[in-house]
């Protein structure tokens, strides 16, 4: 067996033991919990232990510090080789009982890392592809904040362990291409190159030339035998050291490294090895020790790591109360916006005196405009449509290769990529990152959503074009279900506002939602404007009568976006008949859903409901009661200009209407 | 102006005439549209007009003939290519009014092409990145039925057409590793490398070596200057000749070719030139033409290309004739599974008479093992799941790099790639593709499944481990909003089975849908086997009443998949007590909404009711009414043994009862 040779003399404890300690770990707390993936952990532990007992700066006693470099295991069903490096660390809440508890209610080590259950996790992984990408925005991040604050502040590497499953996902071309382009030197991926997949050998699926593919988008590349602490030492070392590109350092190694039968193949990868096959790993790897049982010297060796993170954490804070850009850090890394709120509410006023007739893609650019001449944390970007999702201001300058001191990512066409880079910025800290495409396209980006939602963190998505509304792009460009696919996804704001006062609105909520992400699905054509009060934010409370009948209500008209001024026009037909009809806005349902039973009740009335939305029905019905009924789009829609696409598909005031007076009666 | 050359010394109509003709038609279909995007078509006119009149065998009098050429915009914003090489090759569902009417209500010529709306059209596009990848599942068929039927019967190219955007998107990572892994040589990429895409220079966010991306994926790569006729024709050629490998052709092209001040830059990409810029154009090219007006000889020209492909047609009608595998192939080609669906009755009635307690996911796979015994059509693949999926069945060879006698595809992890691999075999025709992942992968590749939706193709995904009842991997692997967000995509199935009969009927009527794609969501976890009758394909009405309440029901219970179980052992509780509960198994919404009112009706029943399903509540309001209840999800899942997480949760079936007896009052 090619066990690592240890190359470091002076420590006491031999370098393959530090490793091994990671993969008795990992492979006693799958086997405990007979349930998990050995075979990486087993794998990489050699990296691993290189990495974090050479290398990585952080601190286990302050696992926030600003300035710690990141770790991402974006390999994330590994996630007993994150537990076993905090249990070794001396992360306080990572005692061995939670190793024990692996895949166990409650316990912080879930089945794959989740951010915020244990200290440390920087990111949630499992979903491949996703860790890598979301380090090329803390990546970003990183150089961006050490432009504005220089190398005493902020200076820190990303490292990354990524399998082939993240190098095989789509979404791994899309951030190695970003991270190429935008030369982020101080990124550092290490490919476990196992050969090995799920269903068998690599080679059954792929014949890519990794190597020869990360030098096409721009990085640094090497080769290294994964098992050999000397290679993997040199090479992490030169990479820190030339940190012109990105770096993809190509660890070749055994899955499941050590079990006698299992190793080397993909058994080894997502269950339990079994007690005979422990046995022979104990055996093979020469650890005598029962299981979740590390000897005091291995241990002791391990937790000078944390204390190496000490001091360079205790190095940081000297040079932070030196430094003249102290307070001007501090502020950029409490992701407070005050000022931006205080420009929305002037601007909401001003919308109320105006009454600006706008698209509210548009209004989001007015929004925006104030927002990012207030406050120096918000950091910008598309996905190739800048002057359709209308995302830059004025003064913006774009982040360029090497040159950092920009608040606009061109993100190019890679949405997912987008996505999952503004989680890492978010995640990072230091900018409230926000970045746009056209509404249909969040499918793209769906898996990196989903995690913002999953995390809780704060990225805003400006989603543009969001209804047949956009006209003769047709159907493949029109989103019909995709609102609902998004108001599925739990602790995720979908605004849909109706216009330029609701649109800031919107904007003030997202910005002061710091544990939720937002979607602001705007529209491509004008719309009239619709508030006449400025009181209150009452886009917060999710729905809101925006326009009360004349009596007692013969109909509730619920509308959102490009609708309600639909459903104001049906209102005034109404009227002119003699009918009372109210009209409820409903920009956000997740928030009208959080009121109280008797707002709620309050808002929707008790009379006959017709909803009105450019989309399909799907999910309405939770608003429209038993006897309601709904004038929107009933499968995908066309290509023509937006006015004959709304006659066409029968989403006028005349059907709403319609529709209404066949409720009263 | 670096205007095209001709080589082709024989023909009377100059080559840069037969490519200003598709310029002219686009510009002026864009302008009078006010419309639509003019710089791609102007750009790649030389490539199209080289490829379609010297190399492209299609049929313009039988566009569907088995072995045309298969020609794929992936660039579909450039839909005027289309259309005009159509109308230039005489199609004669495309008249020149057609061209006049582009992007207006009920034209063929709708803003990007939709597949099915004209002739020839190949597959929709406009979403980036989904042509070329669609192309490779085409591509791929192909090679399936060369090595069943050989040249004689299979023997034709796939074309594509891509730009940036396609490039960028990660979904042509996993594309071109996938085909570049199973070398189908008879795929040709023209990349329209014109150094443009909306925001400005592509230098803007990329730095991709695209030829170097695309070796490193095992491609043939060549550069060519794209507005040189001979360079490409002599690029073309050997492509076809060296079919060891796909190829990618990288075409430099000046975007907007031809328009005075825009060519080549941004300005060119999306909108209509002006009448300035056009009069400009119409100079700059030679072609002093009016609007719309394509003189007779070059109409003629064009013309001869048809012919050709006439000619093509006709000798391979002629090989058909003499084939003894004619009658097999033109079976294969029908699409229709007759043996499959008697396979599937006989499993019905045996199941109904085992009553297995199975995995839905496993009784997806005993169902596959009667399909695939029954035909030779379906073609099984999963990204990388294949032993968690359990899409592989007894005999089923894999298909290998040039070895395409099987009939599985490791189709890597990539479910993106996958997904749109799918669409381009069942466009293609041959075979039914059915390919799994996990169910909350499905968020993946959204943009794949959504065409599948919008072309009406039948694809069937297999999508496993379908809530938390797959337990210890926690909430990244958990769907709880992710059946719902299935349900939103108008004309796809959604199947969710409560046991082996449920899952064996739903594989029939996703064989039987030929112009609907199917989502089969299945349990990783054992299931009570529910059903006793196999008189008729219940799950086909898509709700049904599963056990009807001893007399007059006090409760209605409503459940899908795993939670029929709960719903059923909720309603013994209940009848302990005294209360009579009907309960619903709902494994089809879409197919219940298609049921007449009548029916509906009387499955739901006029008594209170509960819905179940581990899932959150969103779109359940639909079929709870206004009193109903509902026990699922409030939110993201957990890692924990699932038995342990349906407790936590509160999906029992003592909550069901509670739930019922608080509505029954």
């Amino acid at each position: 067996m090619n066990q690592a040779v240890s190359a470091d003399k002076a420590t006491a404890v031999p370098f393959k033991d530090l490793a091994n300690a990671i993969r008795a770990l990992a492979m006693d707390g799958v086997e405990k919990a007979k349930s998990g993936h050995p075979g990486m952990p087993m794998g990489m532990a050699d990296v691993a232990a290189v990495l974090f007992t050479k290398f990585i700066n952080i601190d286990p006693a302050d696992p926030a510090w600003p300035d710690r470099d990141r770790f991402v295991l974006s390999a994330g069903h590994g996630s007993m080789l994150i537990y076993a490096l905090h249990y070794l660390l001396g992360y306080d809440d990572m005692p061995i009982e939670q190793l024990k508890n692996f895949r166990q209610l409650g316990s912080r080590t879930a089945g794959h890392p989740e951010y915020g259950h244990a200290k440390g996790i920087e990111t949630t992984t499992g979903p491949l592809g996703q860790g890598i990408s979301t380090a090329v925005g803390m990546a970003l991040a990183e150089r961006l904040l050490n432009a504005r604050f220089g190398n005493d502040l902020v200076d820190h590497y990303t490292y990354v362990i990524a399998g082939d499953g993240c190098l095989q996902e789509g979404i791994s071309h899309e951030a190695i291409d970003l991270a190429g382009h935008l030369k982020l030197g101080k990124l550092i991926l290490l490919w476990d190159d196992n050969s090995i997949s799920i269903d068998g050998a690599t080679s059954l699926s792929t014949s890519m030339d990794q190597l020869k593919r990360f030098e096409a988008a721009g990085w640094n590349t090497v080769r290294v035998d994964g098992h050999n602490e000397a290679e993997l030492t040199a090479a992490i070392e030169n990479a820190r050291k030339n940190s012109d590109k990105p770096w993809l350092i190509a660890c070749k190694t055994i899955i499941g490294f050590g079990a006698p039968t299992r190793a080397g193949t993909s058994k080894a990868h997502g269950e339990a090895l079994g007690a005979e096959e422990i046995a022979g790993a104990r055996k093979a790897l020469g650890w005598p020790y029962e299981p979740f049982v590390v000897p005091e010297p291995i241990l002791t060796e391990w937790r000078k790591v944390a204390k190496k993170g000490f001091s360079a954490h205790a190095e940081w804070t000297k040079r932070h109360g030196a430094s003249a850009k102290a307070a001007k850090f501090d502020k950029q890394i409490s992701g407070k916006v005050p000022e931006a709120q205080e420009a929305l509410k002037a601007l909401i006023a001003k919308h109320v005196a105006e009454k600006p007739k706008l698209a509210t893609r548009k209004a989001s650019e007015v929004a925006l405009a104030a927002i990012n001449g207030a406050t120096e944390l918000t950091l910008g970007g598309s996905a190739d449509l800048t002057h359709s999702n209308l995302t830059i201001t004025k003064g913006l300058e774009s982040v360029a290769p090497g040159s950092y001191g920009g608040r606009y990512v061109h993100y190019g066409i890679r949405e997912h990529g987008m996505a999952a880079a503004m989680n890492g910025v978010a995640l990072h800290g230091g900018f409230v990152p926000y970045g746009g495409t056209f509404l249909v396209f969040s499918d793209y980006m769906r898996g990196a959503i989903r995690l913002s939602a999953l995390m809780g963190v704060r990225v805003v998505y400006v989603l543009t074009h969001d209804s047949i509304g956009l006209g003769e792009d047709g159907p493949t460009h029109q989103p019909v279900e995709t609102v609902a696919a998004l108001r599925a996804i739990p602790n995720l704001l979908v605004f849909r506002p109706a216009d330029a006062v609701e649109t800031a609105e919107a904007w003030a909520i997202a910005l002061a939602s710091e544990k939720t992400p937002s979607v602001l699905a705007l529209t491509r054509q004008a719309l009239q404007p619709q508030r006449v009060s400025a009181s209150e934010n009452l886009t917060a409370k999710g729905a809101y009568v925006l326009r009360e009948a004349d009596g007692a209500r013969d109909v509730t008209l619920l509308a959102t976006g490009s609708e309600v001024e639909i459903a104001v026009a049906a209102a005034d037909l109404l009227a002119a008949q003699g009918k009372k009809a109210a009209v409820v806005s409903m920009p956000c349902w997740e928030l009208f859903e959080a009121q109280s039973a008797d707002y709620r009740k309050q808002v929707l009335g008790t009379a006959p409901r017709v909803g009105v939305e450019a989309a399909l029905r799907f999910g309405w019905d939770r608003w429209l009661g038993d006897n309601g009924d709904f004038i929107g789009m009933k499968g995908f829609g066309a290509s023509a200009p937006a006015p004959e696409l709304y006659k066409h598909f029968g989403i006028t005031a005349e059907a709403v209407a319609e529709a209404a007076k066949k409720l009263i009666g």
